[in-house]
């Protein structure tokens, strides 16, 4: 699938729209012998799935995933895995002034563009409902990497950063914002419920940290560690930019500053390249950071055009996030997960 | 080539070390009848050279190309266009340490470790003179389009960023810095001067605008333009993080603020998105922005290791740029005309 | 997907096992604005569908397809085209020996030494039922290529050939053997039904032909039409051999005898090339041949090995079809179909 | 390389016209640590040179391959290989009546319909000159599947098989045809005289055989062992057929009679399948053979048309092998190597 998957051995499409009957992914190349049911995917999904808090929309799924293909008797055969999650609250009448309205910040216009015709209903194939399908994926790429560990969190939300001493990461899963400083969190939760009161949103950035990621992952010049997680990332609705360890700031460092010497072991002193230098992990973890905008479904009247060019305005009812970041944080730890089980599968096809 | 290439219909492939006979490129999937000589390729090289100020590397390079197929009589063919550049100033003596010492923020470690061997003159591979070929490759890119106009510039070096009031665009090409604000220039001049006497190094970020893109390239979901550009961003050396319009601001603004509105025309009335919304081009101004770390080859010295696991210290002595921010401006530009020129093909080939 | 996907631009892969729940396709860079809906595809399910005569198998599928994604209103929207097809009739009790004992002929062997695990049950992702996939896929690249007409027919079964001069095309259709020789078929008749009755099997010759090929399909040197029809045709289960034009048989002939002159029109006095010069239609009908083996599942006792090494013996019972190139012909009209909806694409994305 | 490379792990493009300055290839995803130097290849590419016998066209080249990267101190680094081989002998006085007559069986028309402007210069990218750069890859794969003995040979010439009674393997290098009957040799050599000095041509049939490929390699369905090597040996020049195995012959047994029975080792007790089941490695010799029509250029006046579309007339004078069949053999074993060392690895990094 040319622009619906990515990966190079192991290779992950995804496919369906918000509002069809059912999404989906298929995995080809995974290997073989991995235990996996439905209960090693679901829990990731849960994670994810809307619903749960009342800061991530409404929109009622159960968000079952089913395995259709290649697993025989609990193993993962080596032929294609394909799941799917049937789509189950379709509540298409809200978004019946999509139709005709280009809704500011959604591919509405973008897609009717390109396309001339566009499944409207709730954002079609441009919906974060796709997302699921890679979360999906992810729990079966992580079963491929068992070596690594995988944590994504929140470190800002509507430019409210966390404060880095106040770091417990047991705080991360005891909130509903997957954050990791408590005191932030309690900021949040009054800041995101005014404004969801307010019909308003948030953006938000999300950090990811992969530990165990052994060194010698990642190749040369196009298949770069970090390329491929700066695409996998910014692949993801809403994002915006992506950094890899000090990031942007690095920018602003000088030479020794954003040295990170080594000594026996080897160890690292620092970890300013977030776990890649030259494209290639180092053995120390890989960090990762993606900004989020903040939703384009609010309650504002916002000035737009219609298909014929007329303009006209539109409020985004809909069920939404006030803060589509939250929810981004499976999608962010999904994305990570398929992009290194790629890599190890491709080191050990070229190096043994 | 799955490691050393990338693009979907205009593949594009380089190959080459620092101090090996030759670097090169071969682009295949390019449009036929169009006009190409070496005339068109050489300006674009000209001005990524080495040597071109005193605050680029002293390494002499006239970088002279040569088309080798896929022309005849001055016109593509259609079929693969191989572009060869000669070493020419290959003093390796200069990098006898690295043989055996791995310089801090280099790929000299992660490459040994991965394949176990490596060319350690200059960086090999990982050189920033495999950019050269880069460059070489966008410059046939442009040609496939010519609705585009692309310009690249410094908006921060070393922390210090361009008053964006004072931006003049006739500036850019007036200042060995690529930037637009005259006042910034002089001061990073003095700034650099100082850097670089001091054998250290400075980081920068670099703004990158595409005119002219129309509505309609790229594609959901992983195919997207902007995970494509982010791609070709940070598969080149030294990036740490790129953003698309707003980026990791977006993440600072509530929803109506990030809100770009339409208006009959169509117009936009702002572009927050960058130009690009669910993956696809919005015929608004691409804009895309990447951080670039400080030059890694510093002359204090650093704590490291070499080959054998013993610990030792390293300065990188060499020939090298204060701030490797300045000849990127010449490779961003490349890299997105590369993709812009793919997705163009791609659509082409999706949508008639 | 890697392995079990192909294609350039369109690019399509197949999922599922004999006697899971489900096989699929997904279809992706389908142009949008086709129209699309389940009855577009299900006759050509309905031809390629076991059970048609006596001399198919007697598995009962109704092979219902569905489309869980990629249309809107009736009409392609480019993105994904998700199909699903039913497992209904999954009698794996049939297959119980095979869990143990390699069938000769079959991928029994191959794939337990390559995976240590595998689906036994009707061969599971090596079973023809995977081709029922491909059938469907191929309905909606038909939709891409409405100006060429695609026919298959069998040439040869048993080592009994059509005679060329009593060809009509009208009778493909209407005997079970899609044999454009009437007295063939009844011959074929006779074969057949001693050749099943006797618990054996026949090998058959498939010839393909598409008319409408616009010059200028396909490409060098990898991408070459014939290329790409030769892997389609091979990757068919039971295909040993594939041909173009004059095939195997221009190898017997001198230059000027296999030289397909031309005159103003332009016009080819003969189509020894079957269409196809340098990997490019010239606007002939493209014609291909392929060879399928006997099937390989017999009721005669052959000797084989158990997964522990120990030699055993095997019939295959199950409910085979005596000669699988019959209901082969669906399947090779849809991978040329998919083979030229893609070289279509890709011309247009290259040549505009 | 979309168009001009294959491969999905181990990566291959080449480039280059007849005529031009040079031809070439690049090698990507070569494993590191393989001893390489261009001793390594130079044999391969001598065997295919032309002007060795009078029954290869006179043209001139010395061949000289060079490598430009991808290896240090003799030993590949996992980084692209370049190789380029110069032209040295570029008459292109010889082909002035081709650029504007149409030369019937070669790609001149097909070429210049599709992309309205071509390198008429010896056929261009469509000559046979590129298959020197494909017979210098092959060379490098061989040296990643060192377990593998490739073998091709000529087993039918202008109609005229080999006895396979009398088949000598040292036989095959002590002969200009690559003949294991040294009988049918000394045939050949009568009536390939006859045939070149009545400016005619001859086709032919190769058998190639590869021993020692482990069970396991390839992969369901589209990445087939069998679909890949079918792909691979349609893509050189004047190829017209594949099969695998029996291939054709096979669809004229019953299914006993192609059954590859087992016994204890695992040993098969033949193997009409050509070392292949359900697209993957059975561990006996892989045995593909291919079929090559006569050679297009010919002294006989042929009818044809012009670029403008006037009917005309042409002789191909210019300097050819009156078989080229005989040269295939070095080119259709440097396919297979390409072909077996890219499943290697991809079968290493799904199955470990």
């Amino acid at each position: 699938m040319s622009f619906n998957a990515f990966g190079r051995v192991l290779r992950v499409g995804t496919w369906g729209e918000s509002h069809g009957p059912a999404i989906g992914t298929v995995i080809d190349g995974c290997p073989p012998g991995l235990t996996l049911s439905e209960a090693d995917i679901q829990p990731w999904l849960d994670k994810r799935r809307p619903g749960s808090s009342r800061f991530t929309t409404q929109r009622r799924e159960s968000d079952r995933v089913r395995i259709l293909s290649g697993t025989f008797e609990g193993l993962t055969t080596g032929t294609p895995i394909s799941l799917i999650i049937e789509n189950e609250d379709q509540r298409s009448k809200d978004y019946s002034d999509v139709a005709t309205a280009y809704r500011p910040g959604h591919a509405d216009y973008t897609y009717d563009v390109k396309y001339g015709v566009r499944d409207w209903r709730g954002g079609g194939r441009s919906s974060a409902r796709e997302t699921a399908a890679r979360v999906a994926a992810g729990a079966v790429a992580r079963l491929i990497i068992p070596e690594v560990q995988i944590q994504a969190y929140l470190i800002e939300l509507g430019g409210d950063p966390i404060n880095r001493d106040s770091f417990v990461a047991g705080t991360i899963d005891a909130n509903p914002f997957h954050c990791p400083d408590e005191a932030a969190a309690k900021r949040w939760e009054r800041k995101l419920e005014e404004t969801r009161k307010a019909g308003s949103s948030l953006g938000a950035i999300i950090e990811c940290v992969a530990d165990g990621v052994p060194p010698g992952w990642g190749a040369p010049v196009y298949a770069k560690l970090d390329a491929e997680i700066a695409s996998a990332m910014m692949s993801i609705n809403a994002a915006k930019g992506v950094e890899i360890g000090d990031g942007f700031a690095a920018a602003r460092l000088r030479g020794e500053e954003n040295s990170d010497q080594m000594r026996a072991g080897p160890i690292f002193l620092s970890n300013h390249a977030g776990g890649i230098l030259g494209g290639i992990s180092t053995g120390q973890p890989v960090v990762a950071r993606v900004a989020f905008k903040p939703t384009s479904s609010i309650l504002s009247a916002m000035q737009t055009i219609d298909r014929h060019g007329n303009e006209t305005e539109i409020i985004t009812k809909g069920r939404h996030d006030p803060c589509v970041g939250i929810r981004a944080v499976a999608i962010v730890e999904a994305m990570i997960a398929l992009v290194l089980a790629d890599q190890k599968l491709l080191h050990r096809a070229q190096c043994g």
